[in-house]
């Protein structure tokens, strides 16, 4: 058990320093040796968990893939506005982006070009948002002359750029900055009655993520 | 002159065939060898013209800037209504990612976390589309619970976000699609009187990058 909880760890460990390794010089200039020893194990170790850097990488965007998940899917379970949930998601996906390393090296491989691999990220998140605007037409609170999938558009491509840009300037993550960007889109976006209830600054049942200061 | 004109268009040709590699694997993976076959020079024509890879990406850079700097004069040139500049200039600069090799390798530099180096085209899109929006601020064509900064923000997150998508998937930047982004913002960024008189898709001036097929 022990054993198990330690080799845990290590794996743990391993896919963080993967993911700040790659963050910070890129898929392919990413050593495994600085890997192994920014995660403060042998390389020995690193190649019991995993063959080669490919594997990393997979690891790095499955695990950013499953708090993606977790955040829309909590989002989701409140069953509000379906155009709140997708404010309320943005607001945690920035702060994860902007916190979690893991969270960003994941996106990173997404838009890094010597990786070479259909990435799942940017897909999973473009699909929820468009299923989310499906559901807001459908119950009426998307504004009439604003169709799903025009809305779902300008939402995904406002987001991966907030992201890109947030790689190398983190304000564009901060809460202000992606209320301000509610703000400006949410009039536009609901129908005229329900605009009011919306809050631009997400709801207040927002988790923060671990260890997330105000930004 | 012979000399001088085949030395420009040795240049030229370099620049036209890293553009493409850079694009296609990075800059860190792109090889000089493979560079200067694509080019149909020597590696010595290579090393004649451009000390290194670095000095090759740079020479892209600013070959993409200066086609990014044509287009904003143009637009700008014909002193029309400032809202309708940026929405002409985002078509022209969608245009010409989805066509021209070297302003896509470009701004492919700009987001290549192996490049390491501060790129000026998102900077300068950026200023410009700032400049632009305070024009408009300026002589009241914004709506007036707009600002100039929140609506450069989001135009500057969205287009990059379109830039960046649009490396994987082309129809990102096709005209409709960027039509649609501005039939969705235009009513909530400009004054009501005005909304009518503006033309989502571009004003017929626009003119298209050459060789560009209708995307």
């Amino acid at each position: 058990m022990v054993t198990q909880e330690r080799a845990a760890r290590t794996r743990r460990s391993l896919i963080r320093a993967a993911a700040e390794v790659f963050a910070e010089v890129g898929f392919v200039p990413a050593s495994l040796g600085v890997i192994s020893k920014r995660a403060g194990v042998s390389n020995g170790a690193l190649h019991f968990h995993f063959a080669n850097k490919n594997s990393l990488a997979e690891a790095v965007e499955a695990e950013a893939a499953e708090t993606v998940r977790r955040v829309t899917e909590a989002v989701r379970a409140r069953q509000g506005d379906p155009l709140q949930s997708v404010v309320d998601a943005t607001h945690e996906l920035m702060g994860y982006l902007a916190q979690d390393v893991v969270v960003r090296g994941g996106f990173g491989l997404a838009g890094d070009i010597g990786r070479r691999a259909e990435s799942p990220l940017r897909r999973e998140w473009q699909r929820w948002v468009e299923e989310s605007l499906r559901r807001a037409e459908r119950s009426g609170v998307l504004a009439r002359d604003v169709s799903w999938a025009d809305a779902a558009r300008v939402i995904v491509a406002a987001t991966v750029g907030l992201e890109v840009l947030g790689g190398a300037d983190a304000s564009w993550l901060s809460r202000q900055n992606v209320t301000r960007f509610w703000e400006l889109l949410l009039p536009r976006l609901a129908d005229r009655p329900r605009v009011s209830a919306l809050v631009s600054s997400g709801s207040a049942q927002l988790s923060a993520p671990p260890g997330r200061h105000p930004v």
